[in-house]
């Protein structure tokens, strides 16, 4: 195993990309962008195994995300996304199994939780931006290869006599599929139950005829009608799309984040990384400056304009730590700024969101970015203190978290002369951002109870200070300025002693209450089965089938069924 | 760790039990018994531990199932079920923690599963059976202790300053609390989630009038009037029951299966042990004899009547092969008797079960068997050959499997003489026994498609063979008798081929497609979590927080978060 893995950065762009190809050749004309996986082989993110097969790591899925970005924010004409192979006879084999052999428990873990997200974000570009991507399986797509097909609305496999669909982890690796396979066969494709066990088991797959039959693509297409017959497919799809005819897309600059030791530090966004404690200290700085009245303003502003700046900082900064500071287990998160700036700022997200393509992009972003915050397994603390700026949307950062408490009063030590917190709910707090269980946030802290939520809604906009946020119950504790240091100080080492692990089976239990959807099933049910299986010496230990997949020998496993 | 764990036989009876008491002397009177917790430190079922504080292990379990098992059919004067302690000043401790910190794996993951059904199975009585669960926690409820609380439908709480209501698994043991506790706190008492943090990581827990507040108990009652708010409480459950004034319970008297090395064989039921292939062979019998045209009738044939009989033996031989035979891994379950008997007695069933409290009980203890294949971590293969009678409820059987296969034509061994193999749909296969995700087995099979569904449900009644089974996707494959033995023989040979923890995984995640429910997600998520948490070293290592816990030193934990 490898425990001395390399601090992973999750910025590329195209120019930069080892393993895609993103083709929008044609894209101005037909609304359809190719993106084509052409993994290169001694391309590994890691020493030590190379990618064969089109079989991906933790980089391939790197790049595959920045162009699923890109593709949004910078190719409005985009209405299409068609993900191919450039490789013959060989669509995609999966996560590359040495990579996986030889990584440690939280890397793979890690890997999973990250190419989920992005499948689910093809998903959301589906759904929520007008850009409808589908799988043109030009080869075998096997385990990890056919679930990013099964990301795709629509699954187009070629009928060469060869190519078919598979998931082969539960026969020859001995763990199940980590990125939403089996869920998605069943629950968004609609095979049989029985029939998904029988393709689940069968190495080789399902290919031609029986695959459309059994539902786990939608059509076969003969070779020699491929090209023609995929460009059709992805124009009608197009055809449908209501993204704007003529508009610009916005580029999406690097972001350069300075790094010392113990902070990383964005335009917005700092993190102070307390390697003694065991925690960071994120903050997240409100808008400042004049709030754009047009939406040709907000254009202009581009990457520059703060909710999408701030999102794309607090993106990069989460898939930073979780990847690469795994023992900072608990992350503080504080916003500061002016509250009347940031409802300003979020007004013309809510005024715009439903018609302008730009501000849709950002909304359906910083909802994706706060339900990675839902997903990270990392104890999450909210502090609200004087200065903060913890309203409409930015207070869904705080009800993101596991607690959340707010200073009654001012402490000693500072000025009294400015305002004692405060936080502001507004329409953003009721289902603008949506967890993935399909509630909001406040949906989720107040289950069950509808008139609840709708007495909470008439406050929108009042400022409401520490004594009236602990009675409505929208922070779990409100101490005054003599109690708030020890309470806080010791409530945190208190979270520190306890076992990490049984905080992240806790914490995903009790984010997500009440109903579930696909995606909220890969993540709680899946993922943990997976984690389990994972750790289990029938897949990871020496003898186990992880270990000795291509060795020629076979796995010995204890058979007590647990 | 014991890897020598004993055999453990799930047969007791009120007369020897050792922890539960079981107190009916008002019932007849005021429709409520009490069971009382009193728990024999010197009774464990394995050696190595004290039951102290009233802390439980599965045989203090088994009693407890046995006794809600008896309240129902032997006892319908019952109409509200008070579970208290008669330990001064402690409810429940909990599952005892050496007790688990011996355990192996799979012993704690069956004796969670166990407690879990039996905990859901007084919701069950609760929701369908007009007795009501009160939990009267008289002393401290902690863990486990408040998880049996939570299966109450009301929780009351001496007021006495110092009992309280806790979780404390996460801060004192680091693994979760592993009988619903999170997922019923959120999801059932509706307790705010960041005060469900807080509540899950307080060790000491919570008591008095802020155990009420974040709706942890229903009330607290001062200790000088708690015996009689208790009656009363009950005696007003009890008021509100449908169970019918002056019938009679029916027996259930000892289940007598005679065991040798190779087989288990009941009345109606009977099992083949392959330990050279790994499996188990069952065969359930269909009814035999006149089937009975009146209620009254049913009553008199009581334990006898067809239905509860087999399902009792079913019931049995679950869960003695869940426990003791952990490495046949692959059960085939077969049924042998005459399709008519079999719906001649469903038809009874159907009839009464609306009207008649045992018919009532029998339907929902058969639902609940069926439910327990559901959560089995077993292949489950159906074979449906000539001479079998999988016809409405008995077709639940081979829907729980995870593949169906059935025989077109006959052996050639076999005389033609008789008819070839036949399933029946009946109006027991739309939703009179569903799983818990709440949906039928064949809702859950064509999920989504309630067309389809409804074009079944005009085939009630007919027979169907081998080829139009097939056709209607209730089989996964119908070979004929020249393909049959080869394609069983090679399909059970690649099974067992398979990784036992990812077919335990896959079998999880196929067999609850769509929906989920409270139940379901106590099961699916909740229990894969919490076979991660067992294996992991800050769990179960040496220096784990449950090997640790009461030695005086303190867990050491691996710090990096997954």
């Amino acid at each position: 195993m490898t425990t001395d893995q390399p601090q992973v950065s999750f910025q590329t762009s195209p120019e930069r990309y080892r393993h895609w190809r993103l083709d929008l050749s044609g894209s101005a004309e037909t609304g359809v962008a190719y993106l084509r996986l052409d993994i290169a082989e001694d391309g590994g993110l890691v020493p030590g195994y190379e990618l064969k097969m089109n079989s991906y790591d933790l980089g391939v899925d790197i790049e595959l995300y920045d162009a699923t970005q890109r593709l949004r924010f910078e190719h409005p004409e985009v209405r299409a996304v068609v993900v191919t192979s450039a490789k013959d006879r060989n669509f995609c084999a999966g996560a590359n199994i040495r990579m996986l052999a030889q990584s440690s428990h939280p890397w793979k873990v890690n890997f999973c939780k990250f190419t989920n997200e992005t499948r689910n974000g093809m998903e959301d570009a589906t759904a929520n931006s007008g850009q409808t991507y589908l799988a043109a399986v030009n080869g075998t797509a096997a385990g990890g290869g056919y679930e990013l097909a099964l990301a795709c609305e629509r699954i187009l496999l070629i009928d060469d006599n060869s190519s078919a669909v598979s998931l082969p982890e539960v026969p020859l690796l001995g763990v199940l599929p980590g990125t939403g396979g089996l869920t998605r066969v069943t629950d968004k494709r609609r095979v049989r139950k029985d029939r998904a066990d029988v393709f689940a088991t069968k190495p080789e797959g399902v290919r031609g005829k029986q695959a459309v039959e059994w539902k786990l693509v939608d059509e076969v297409i003969p070779k020699r009608q491929w090209d023609e017959a995929v460009a059709e497919r992805a124009a009608a799809a197009a055809a449908e799309s209501r993204r704007p005819a003529d508009a610009r897309g916005i580029p999406l600059p690097p972001l350069e984040p300075v790094r010392t030791e113990d902070e990383i530090r964005y335009r917005h966004v700092t993190a102070r990384l307390d390697r003694e404690q065991g925690q960071v200290e994120i903050t997240v700085a409100g808008p400042e400056g004049d709030v754009p009245d047009t939406v040709e303003r907000v254009h202009e502003l581009g990457a520059d304009f703060w909710p999408l700046a701030m999102t794309r900082e607090l993106d990069d900064l989460i898939l930073w730590l979780r990847a690469n500071e795994l023992e900072l287990g608990t992350w503080v998160i504080r916003t500061k700024g002016d509250v009347e700036d940031a409802l300003a700022f979020e007004r013309v997200i809510a005024e715009f969101s439903g018609s302008d393509w730009l501000v849709n992009e950002i909304r359906h972003y910083f909802k994706r970015v706060l339900k990675r915050l839902d997903v990270t397994s990392r104890s999450l603390i909210a502090l609200i203190e004087p200065g903060s700026c913890f309203a409409g949307a930015l207070l869904e950062l705080a009800l993101a978290c596991d607690r959340q408490y707010m200073l009654d009063g001012f402490l000693e030590e500072e000025a009294e002369e400015g305002e004692p917190a405060q936080i502001v709910l507004s329409e953003s707090n009721f289902g603008v951002f949506p967890m993935s269980n399909g509630l909001s946030r406040l949906g989720s802290r107040f289950y069950g109870d509808d008139d609840y939520l709708a007495k909470l809604r008439q406050e929108t906009g009042r400022r409401l200070q520490a004594a009236e946020a602990l009675e409505f119950g929208l922070v779990t504790d409100a101490p005054d300025d003599i109690d708030w240091e020890d309470e806080i100080r010791i409530m945190l080492e208190e979270r520190r002693s306890l076992s990490p692990d049984a905080l992240t089976g806790m914490e995903a239990n009790h984010r997500f209450v009440g109903p579930e959807t696909m995606e909220s099933r890969i993540f709680s049910r899946l993922t943990a089965w997976q984690n389990w299986i994972f750790v289990r010496p029938n897949a990871s230990g020496p003898e186990g089938a992880l270990r000795r997949y291509g060795t020629g020998r076979r796995a010995e496993f204890d058979r007590k069924r647990v």
